[in-house]
């Protein structure tokens, strides 16, 4: 049985924030999203990647002291009137998608929070839902900040852990954005058999803290996921939202990595736009069954930190 | 007090193994490593970083059956005879170094082998020693190969695990060779603070198992360095022993990382070369204090599988 998987990476542009018009925004989002199903499918690829939080504008840049204003962002049912359609298009279309979105549950009487994907097969189903575990940006409103990124704040840490899916003939791993800046990230998912990491971002180029680390940006991006791929021989396939949104500048240069570390496809654009690769599955064995041959090589007694509480 | 550290990343070309006349190869190698300390005094540096294995050729290339013939390449004292050299220009120059040697010690009527380095400071004495953790290659003779990686035959894994000594105005820390394609490595050395890390290596560009990746040793060697320091805001300094060896051929390409991850620094020989580097200690800090701020975005519950034995 063939293990070669096509996969598309769908980068979107920019989504406006029109916030007192919400239900059109999604829609048009989604729309953009089905065009791009469209196109895929045209182009033979069976799992479509999509950003992270690609419903709405990466709305983690502003700080909300209305809790309505914030919970617009987030979806109550997935799928729900407004996504719906991306379902519907996926059994249609025999295609499977990842989708990154803002996820609100109600659990004993309490709202709660997550920045979340999912994992839709091709016909139209939700085989897999990972909450992002590593947040980032800071939890206080401060002002000085040109844009705030407060996911700490709108966020819980994922409560899931780090999990795979058997699904599109292989096994399936996902993550979200500042995820793939901890090797630790791509570690838990092959040690769990991952052969294709999904990982969506919004990712500002300008980093208050350090701004004398913005034009590093893109490549501290691929400098992670690639060596991510190769340390652990799996196809890495990460997706942004890109482009000038609400005048805050995301990186795009959304790509498809090789289990050897190679970018074997790239974005050229900073907008909605789709590349895609034939990604053989058993390719991941040239690595992960040599170098990186886990039960030969690795020496776990030797870790012991890295499981441990840091110290503050 | 400055936190600046002129390093030197002293590269070696090969060593033939001569093995019939020991002890000449032996003061050849250690009369190289002195020019190179040398010119690393006129330049200002106050560390030097040798190779591993550096004072023989690399002899895990060849299967022997006698172990009088295999010991002849360890070292049974530090400094020995033939090694003190390198001490006594230490003192005289106020220089510090890294070396990587073969090293025999007796334990209870047993003989030991490790793939040892030191960290030698600027009055000549020994300040730090680490064993090699991850040892790579395989432990039979496998005749197919055209030279033999008998790494895990001939040397036991580090028993000293992963250390940090404080030296050179900051916190340093030491790896060798296949060590620095484990993410863990450089983790736990920075869970433990280290500003610095010194690792010297020996890679032969054939890889007989997946031939299909020589073309990749390169770009492989540079990613897992700079992810490596990046990820953890660590300078870190790679040094080759380079060049055709016994007719192997061995990557060079050593180099100075910053905490960034961008090469500041980088051998265009395969022959003894030097370059160097000021290396401030401070720059850490604008990687560990935001965006790999451990304390607060690091999520060790959620790595438990990494510090678990590897199912086999």
């Amino acid at each position: 049985m063939s293990r070669k998987v096509i996969v598309g990476a769908a980068q979107l542009g920019p989504i406006a924030r029109q916030e007192t018009r919400r239900q059109e925004t999604r829609r048009q989002a989604v729309a953009r999203m089905i065009a791009l199903m469209r196109q895929a499918h045209a182009r033979g690829v069976q799992l479509v990647v999509f950003p992270e939080l690609a419903l709405t504008t990466f709305f983690p840049r502003w700080y909300f002291d209305d809790p309505a204003e914030l919970d617009a962002f987030f979806e109550r049912e997935m799928p729900g009137p407004e996504t719906r359609p991306l379902f519907d298009t996926a059994r249609e279309l025999g295609i499977g998608f990842y989708l990154g979105y803002a996820e609100l549950v109600w659990e004993a009487g309490q709202a709660r929070h997550f920045n979340t994907s999912i994992l839709v097969d091709g016909r139209g189903d939700i085989v897999g839902k990972y909450r992002k575990v590593h947040l980032p940006g800071h939890h206080e409103h401060e002002p000085w900040r040109p844009f705030q990124h407060l996911e700490k704040r709108y966020f819980e840490p994922g409560d899931l852990g780090f999990g795979t899916w058997q699904a599109f003939g292989g096994t399936m791993g996902m993550a979200l954005c500042n995820d793939r800046r901890w090797p630790e990230t791509y570690r838990m998912l092959a040690l769990q058999g991952t052969e294709l990491m999904m990982l969506g971002y919004n990712t500002p180029i300008h980093y208050p803290p350090v701004p004398a680390h913005d034009h590093l940006q893109g490549f501290h991006n691929h400098l992670c996921m690639q060596a991510g791929a190769y340390q652990n021989g799996m196809w890495v396939v990460g997706v942004a939202k890109a482009g000038r949104e609400e005048g805050c500048d995301l990186l795009g240069q959304s790509c498809i990595i090789a289990p050897t570390g190679e970018i074997v496809a790239m974005a050229d654009t900073l907008e909605d736009e789709l590349i895609t690769h034939e990604c053989d599955l058993d390719r991941t064995r040239e690595i992960r069954e040599h170098i990186f041959n886990f039960a030969l090589h690795r020496r776990p007694e030797t870790y012991g930190l890295i499981t441990q509480p840091t110290p503050g």
